[in-house]
């Protein structure tokens, strides 16, 4: 599909959007000259239509722009433009290249594409696809949409996008293509090649083929490589891999990520419980995954529940920070009442007030360095039940070394400060506790987030910075009230 | 390389990691029972020996199932395994393996490795490797073995591995190849197909044949796709595509790598400023790049200056960590001379110091929201001149929105705390004034980083904190101090 796209020069996307951009701020120009004219000077229209002509034109050359682009290349273009210029310009793309951009282009920004468009077109963007993809867009497309696109497919086909859709999101099942080509093992490579020569055209990252039996069991791959390097007169038994990677269409989709990386794969065969060929992983979609996992870890993380589009409206976009800045301010509230509860002391020496949140803020920057190790080790399964406690052990030891450290460097600043070596003694105290209390909830926040059911991105450092926050402010005060009052 | 561990089966990684850890657990006790044995009843020599038997039989064993295993699995073990347990299962992996094992292990546990190995051992394991692969080597290898390692190359090799590392290590002249096959465009389908049966063997990875002129000159690519649906009397000419995608040595790395992104390459010719081919970039190379750039960003954003091994000495962790925590401490010390400055203010009314934190906290978690929209767009290339200004007015409407919406709540919760509508009124416009101060630091702070020529994943973050902690103890004590005082 994209294949006609290929022979292109490797431009520069930027220079294609700076392109756009003049095209369409010429086109408002010309917008602008033309509905002056038509308010001030009615009396002209002879030079209005000379402007009219010019506008257009300009639509033209743009659309013709457009079509020379890579389908990636037109939704970069959709991305970085507000919402009026974006549908602007998303008219001027043909629509047989709708369905294969949508595809393209982030959640946000497909929403307010889809939103522009109506049934019909959505159907014939929708039907201009390969069936895998089709179930990719379909939980985007309102549902009457989805109903008539699913009547307009033969059987196979309408089969294989339920079975898509009938797995889970984060599953090979869901990710999974059907344009594999499959032979089978007693034939002679001779045959496989006129057999590929009449198919006449092999889908992109097909680097095997999938030997299979009668019954539609894999018995093996056929790398392209083998084909083309050995004798034609040999038989696909004789120089196929027999036990190839494979996945199970309700395999974990980040393992299958891990591995196709691990193995350096392009494509795998992915088989059923009976070990029948029903699908093919491929490494363009493995890539896509990983990085559109990588980019919700980020955005998770700073509490944005789902990728906003740059220019979305202000009031979606609050919308979709509301949660976590309930769920922050809640645990700030919790922090605020520890100190509520020592007003007294702070009243006889407001020194506390402006020492405690610096016992807080290294509490939450030293946790957090244990935090994303923990995080990361346990993305890559590096911790198991045998290593965890050594990993612990090391963190706390860590702690201690920063809290001497740092703890020391404070109470001599302290003491510098406000003269007093007991309020000193305090503050390395309390800075060496809660460095130590950090490293133990850096280690534990994601273990409790994973065993809670959810992804460490999302919580862990809200957990973290909680217990930082409460505990920094209950030790220091609380030492400080014991001690100096 | 890989190719001869192709055929093993997906055996989940965990498993391969348990069965090593029992093992070596097997090789502990048997150990520990010889020892016992030696110092506790030397007359015994017969039942040592037996012990001693089993000891070494269970190693072999060990060693058997290492064999087996892919090299990216045999890291994976090395990464999970603590240094002594690391060291003795690396010495068991076959010598003419360690080579391609290294390039697998992250640097940290690479660098554990090499200084166990002698310089025999060392030269001895890269010079199994590829040219690029020595390259991507060398860095971590003592001088002498790098020197002697290049004497021990012919001529064109060493050539190709000074290249390599002639490059910065972000650019595509770094992460190029040189396992490339290239054609003439005048030769038939057929000659081609004959001459990759002489070679008898194609590099992985190998999606296109690099189509060039007798001056070395690319002028096109043939994928084997089309060598091998054509039918083989057509010339080379006549299916090649003309004008594939390519790149320079000098391009950036990660705009390359969203490149295979965006185009779903497989491979890629890389040619000098004449358009002479070069070397060649594959998407295996290209995703370890993606996923070690994100693993580094996330590393960088807690302040973590390199990868630490898991079980590295707590000293060396701890200096890797240092860095970050001082910087924040300078942070956190302004801050609290901030609050410091308003100590009068605290003394007469103590609430100031409980509430103080909240306005500092939920500034940085609504900033860290902008600032990572920020970075992500930034990191897309999505943010340009022409939009810079309508995505800042965006954030700021949300601000206003948030800061009107948690403002309100944060004064009804101060009014009903401490019965005080005055403060209440503090509250609320304190909040509201510092989520605008963190919506424009959010937004700036990355800009200002980048500009400064660092990567925002380091820094952006102290900043914004720096900025919504010192100005929202600012904002919020300075208005009470005037308003209520």
């Amino acid at each position: 599909m994209i294949d006609q796209h290929e022979a292109q020069a490797h431009a520069p996307v930027e220079e294609n959007l700076r392109q756009v951009m003049d095209a369409l701020a010429r086109h408002k120009l010309v917008e602008e000259l033309v509905h002056k004219q038509e308010t001030s000077r009615p009396e002209m229209p002879r030079h209005a239509l000379v402007e009219a002509l010019v506008h257009k034109q300009n639509l033209v050359d743009l659309s013709k722009k457009l079509d020379g682009l890579h389908p990636a290349d037109v939704a970069y273009i959709l991305e970085a433009l507000p919402l009026e210029d974006r549908l602007l310009v998303w008219d001027l793309v043909k629509a047989e290249r709708d369905g294969e951009i949508l595809l393209e282009v982030s959640d946000a920004v497909r929403e307010s594409l889809i939103e522009s468009m109506d049934n019909r077109e959505l159907v014939a963007a929708a039907a201009s696809l390969d069936t895998d993809e089709i179930a990719d867009l379909a939980p985007d497309l309102p549902k009457d949409v989805v109903q008539e696109l699913m009547k307009s497919l033969d059987q196979a086909k309408r089969a294989q996008v339920e079975s898509s859709l009938s797995y889970d999101e984060d599953s090979v099942g869901a990710l999974m293509d059907y344009d594999f080509v499959t032979i089978r093992s007693e034939v002679t490579l001779e045959v496989a090649l006129r057999y590929l020569r009449m198919l006449g055209d092999l889908s992109s990252h097909t680097d095997k083929l999938f030997v299979v039996e009668r019954d539609g069991r894999l018995v093996g791959v056929l790398p392209l490589k083998r084909l083309l390097i050995h004798d034609p007169d040999v038989h696909v038994a004789a120089v196929m891999s027999d036990a190839p990677v494979r996945f199970h269409p309700s395999d974990d989709a980040s393992d299958a990520a891990q591995a196709f990386e691990r193995y350096d794969l392009i494509s795998a065969p992915v088989v059923d419980a009976r070990e029948r060929l029903v699908g093919r992983l491929t490494v363009d979609v493995m890539m896509d995954y990983i990085r559109a996992e990588s980019e919700q870890d980020m955005l998770q993380a700073a509490g944005l529940r789902e990728d906003e589009d740059l220019f979305t409206t202000v009031w979606k976009a609050a919308k979709n920070r509301w949660l976590w800045l309930g769920i922050n301010l809640c645990t700030a509230l919790f922090a605020s009442r520890v100190v509520g509860a020592f007003e007294g002391s702070i009243e006889k020496l407001a020194a506390l007030a402006a020492l405690m949140p610096i016992v807080a803020g290294m509490g939450g920057n030293s946790g957090s360095q244990t935090l994303t190790l923990m995080v990361r080790g346990l993305a890559l399964n590096l911790i198991s039940k045998d290593n965890a406690k050594r990993l612990m052990v090391k963190e706390m030891g860590i702690a201690l070394l920063n809290g001497l450290l740092w703890g020391g460097i404070m109470g001599l600043v302290t003491w510098g400060l406000y003269g007093s070596f007991p309020l000193a003694l305090v503050m390395s105290a309390a800075m060496l506790l809660n460095l130590m209390v950090a490293s133990m909830a850096g280690y534990f926040a994601p273990v409790i987030i994973t065993r809670l059911g959810h992804d460490p991105a999302f919580g862990a450092h809200v957990l973290l910075t909680f217990i930082t926050d409460s505990m920094g402010f209950l030790i220091f005060l609380g030492l400080a009230t014991l001690l100096l009052l």
